[in-house]
């Protein structure tokens, strides 16, 4: 939503609309929407333009310049909402057809940025087609503004508009014949012109069941319908929205949504009184938390997971990932926590937890050390639990060593810290550790490669030594998302044919906004370090089946991780046991080149490897409920993680 | 099949496998399948190669050279029965994991053309995803047989082998864990290396429901296995097949099936009377028809449709088409019926329908006549009608020109035959017809543009006047077949991305035969000559529910059409009422870029449109049940005829 809240005013069919324009904008509104043509002069294959009443069907184009300047930037055409091209009738058919093709192209004539239609039922599939044709023959940029009810509104005044079958009932998300399956039936028939589609959502004055506000959330949502009705009267006089409205605009207000008031105006002070109060609500959201802000920008947008072992990170991503005070602290903790631990058991006379002589000192390597924020954390939780660390700092990045190096001379100047340059699978250390420190951890905790790396550097550990992290688990569970399945399609390389599929087989890390997560995440794969058997491969396989409540489309996968670093100190992604103000991680994303249509009732079943051969490590997908897909990324063809 | 059945033998274990091997080929089989590794010696992690009992697991592969030269091209290598990879138990589904991958690359090392493997149930997830990698990571191409039992043979002595609730009912097609769902399930994950997939279909003693035989013509079957204890032995003492065998091996033998014999030799003359039992039953297969001649090597070979219109037709193209014996028969018998028709109502007095005086001549306009086989069905009917006539040859294509001239200076020389050259829709001739005698017709009926090309004929038409055809109408029917599928994959050119989905939105024709028409072909649209308002469009949008008996994968929609030449003389390619040895037309195939499964009880309702622009003519066509599809070819991007 940028920096202000952007309301628009639905005009009636004014034969003014210049001024009407002008004074909706000075008066605080951001744009309006407006009838194309007369809604009450129909014109079939007119090649007149006017009817026999004389009326004249639409302006003159020359009505939208103002001062020399076009104003359309800031308006929305209204096709006429009589305009059924899916009705049984051929000769009605026809000629609504030859109707609207002259109203698109009229909108984009006048370089209008937005055509608005309402969808009123589940006859939508030759209007996908026209709409699919327009867009596909169309070279000036135009989106399609499609206007869908959130549910049936059983009270609202417009039911003598709908067919009887649909009032029946308030719309539950099991109703299969809900405006969400028209959407969904106009998007999936439509998906060649899924970037020129944006749901225009009409908020009831009845608000449905949680599913069926969830549902739209991950919708492609671009602005809110709000009906002057279903706007209450505050004791000033002032036109307010219910709390449970408030809520729901709320919630939508994240998605950047736009909000269009449209309905006869019922206050003397005029519209300009509801653009007030939706500006209002807007500016009273409750402020970003940590995570909102560091992720603002980068919602729903596709980044390539980091590949450390790889590549050398840069001096950007080490400042990223220090800003995480939450994360850090917990290190300290568990560092804590261990060095206590261990400092009580390492004296074998003492009875007492707390001991009097001074403990033996702790050899702690930091596996990875980057530019060091591990190595104070050990230092800090070394002074504070009173028990001397000899630390050993081990990097393999030249880069992080020059920063290191420097701390070495300065900060760390005296202290019993030493700097390692190497790869922590081949280490030189003149003694073992007590405890490993590392933050190897991805998204999906091991797809960072943490397992193959400890694993490499175990030998370096003492037989009764601790590793911190000492065990990690991924999770995953299905998600419905238009917005990520598109920007997955997005990445297709037209120029490069071997990237096609490749981009709807790769994980990527994606702070999902615009997005519903279907079930509770399951657990997928668990390491713990130190290892029992070396021998033992991290190679995994894991079946989950998810019970699916209510009707959805499966677009990819969400994956995230929960670590134990010592004792009770965790760190979690899980969005229901999220770290409080942890920013480090964004969920995996995992799509599927082929969403699924799930029924409620139904079971997703999800088969996850993780290979590892000589050389890489990569994850292999396929799902076998509610029907088999192929095995996406099959022998690592889209995307390996280099070990 | 080739010239000659190809029969092979299943060995059991040897020692002396080129004995047996030369003894097998040397009696009449083509080739013979035995087993990679001893099938009683299980080789886990084994870096020996020989077990604790001393027996060595496999043979040095100098075994498979006889004389220098390498014997291995009649091979079948049977990976190891016992190598269950889908296993819950985790080291054992390791261990089978590493021994799977071990005996694929041996029998890859060894050259073998194939590798068999049976499936056993519906766990066969990680199996798909092992032969998925080993095929990508393969630069030998090698085939993978995957032998699958027709159906649970609840008499089958193998039955402790699978699991209870595999066996307590005969498996049905409603049947939801059939051995047809397994192999779905594994040719749908493992459809990245569908090309090397081969099903050898397991002939059981007790055959199931017709449903279940018809599924699997659908299916890539490359092989049947027939166990001995499937033969009967005949008065003679010889191994014969019971008669609904013996029919249903027949229908495999269509799809150029080879069989391979197993189990017990039953007769003391030895397997050989086995070979030379189905050597017979190949032999004598019922000769084939006109059509099957005719359409010999096309089998499920994509073609692109023709455009007569657009394209000047060749020499041979014309050959073909005059080869079509029953379709100018039929022609001809049209043509006398029309003749006879105007002859008798052209006379007002007349009251008798023979007339004894000489009748009116007729005006008969051959449109697009090509090289002139619809004059000389004019001239017999006008001969034979006892009903002189004036034919007016209208051709536009030049090459096809030069031959009509000469058969006007020598055949036709001294009739009242006049060629006028050029275009139908812009005709200069100097009278009206009585008669349009055209052969427009595509395989779809109106995809050729016969609509279009008569409709601008027409004013040349005397208003009382006939076409022949007088009208048409095409039917729409889903169909089954990966064949089809994965021929259309295939089409996709790596090289010019923008072809890649192109593929999938283009219909072809197709001689469907690896096939399974789902249900009843279903109307679509209708043509009627001459039209009676010229105004009308020759756009059309036609909806077809389709309900599905027996669950399924649809794949694409087949095409037919049914032509009224005039009165009762028809032409059809409906596959229940298809004009006997009428060779002219092979169906159309429109595919699917994504196959749909489909459930028993459910339906699928295809949207067609047949789009008409000023240059174009094209369709489109979508899927709304059981879930939306994309509309495919939108807007013509993929595919469209030139009018």
């Amino acid at each position: 939503m940028g920096d202000r809240a952007l309301v628009g005013l639905d005009l009636l069919f004014t034969s003014d609309l210049v001024s009407q324009y002008t004074s909706a904008l000075s008066s605080g509104f951001s744009f309006v929407s407006f009838d194309l043509f007369h809604p009450k002069v129909f014109v079939p294959n007119c090649p007149e333009l006017t009817t026999r009443h004389g009326i004249p069907s639409t302006r003159s184009d020359l009505v939208f310049q103002k001062d020399g300047k076009n104003i359309t930037k800031c308006l929305v055409g209204k096709l006429s909402h009589y305009l059924d091209v899916d009705t049984e009738l051929r000769w009605l058919r026809n000629m609504n057809e030859v109707t609207l093709q002259k109203q698109l192209h009229w909108g984009s004539h006048l370089g209008l940025p937005a055509l608005s239609m309402r969808l009123n039922g589940p006859s939508i599939v030759n209007l996908a087609r026209l709409l699919t044709t327009f867009i596909h023959d169309e070279y000036t940029p135009v989106k399609l503004w499609i206007i869908v009810p959130m549910c049936i509104d059983s009270e609202a005044p417009e039911s003598h508009d709908t067919p009887v079958s649909e009032v029946t009932t308030q719309s539950g998300p099991e109703h299969s014949d809900s405006p969400w399956h028209w959407w969904m039936q106009l998007s999936s028939l439509a998906s060649d012109i899924t970037d020129a589609l944006g749901v225009v959502l009409q908020i009831p004055k009845n608000l449905p069941d949680e599913p069926v506000i969830a549902r739209w959330l991950s919708e492609p949502v671009c602005c809110l319908l709000l009906c002057t009705d279903v706007f209450l009267t505050n004791s000033k006089g002032f036109p307010v929205l219910p709390k449970s409205h408030q809520e729901v605009v709320r919630r939508f207000f994240k998605l950047n949504v736009q909000v269009l008031i449209t309905g006869a105006c019922r206050h003397d002070r005029g519209y300009v009184t509801y653009q007030q109060y939706v500006t209002w609500l807007w500016k009273n959201q409750s402020s970003p938390d940590v995570y909102e802000l560091q992720s603002k920008g980068l919602e729903d947008q596709l980044q390539e997971p980091l590949q450390p072992l790889r590549d050398n990170l840069s001096s950007t991503t080490y400042s990223i990932f220090e800003m995480d005070g939450y994360k850090y602290t917990a290190y300290e903790q568990a560092i804590y926590k261990a060095l206590v631990h261990r400092c009580t058991r390492s004296d074998p006379k003492g009875d007492d937890a707390k001991l009097e002589s001074t403990p033996a000192c702790q050899v702690v390597m930091v596996l990875g050390a980057g530019r060091g924020p591990l190595v104070n954390a050990t230092l800090s939780a070394s002074k504070r639990a009173d028990c001397p660390v000899r630390v050993y700092v081990i990097e393999k990045n030249p880069n992080a060593l020059y920063t290191l190096q420097d701390r070495m001379s300065h900060e760390w100047r005296g202290l019993d810290v030493h700097l390692i340059c190497g790869d922590m699978r081949a280490l030189d250390v003149p003694e073992k550790a007590d405890i490993f420190v590392s933050e190897l951890l991805g998204s999906f905790g091991d797809n960072e490669l943490s397992p193959e790396c400890l694993d490499g550097a175990q030998p370096h550990l003492k037989d009764d030594g601790i590793s911190i992290p000492c065990s990690y688990t991924s999770y995953l569970t299905p998600i419905q998302s238009l917005q990520f399945y598109n920007e997955t399609k997005r990445m297709r390389d037209p120029t490069n044919p071997s990237r096609t599929l490749i981009a709807q087989e790769t994980p990527y890390v994606v702070r999902l906004r615009n997005c519903q997560v279907l079930c509770e995440p399951q657990k997928v794969f668990t390491f713990v370090h130190p290892k029992p058997d070396l021998k033992e491969s991290n190679s995994r396989y894991s079946i989950c089946t998810f019970p699916i409540k209510n009707e959805a489309i499966v677009h990819g996968l969400a994956g995230y991780f929960e670590a134990v670093l010592f004792d009770d100190v965790t760190l979690s992604t899980h969005p229901q046991r999220h770290s409080p103000q942890m920013v480090s991680w964004f969920p995996l994303a995992i799509p599927l080149d082929r969403p699924q249509h799930v029924r409620a009732g139904e079971h997703v079943t999800v088969h996850l490897w993780r290979v590892v051969d000589s050389h890489h490590v990569w994850y292999e997908w396929a799902l076998t409920e509610p029907r088999p897909s192929r095995i996406h990324n099959a022998a690592g063809q889209a995307y390996k993680i280099a070990l």
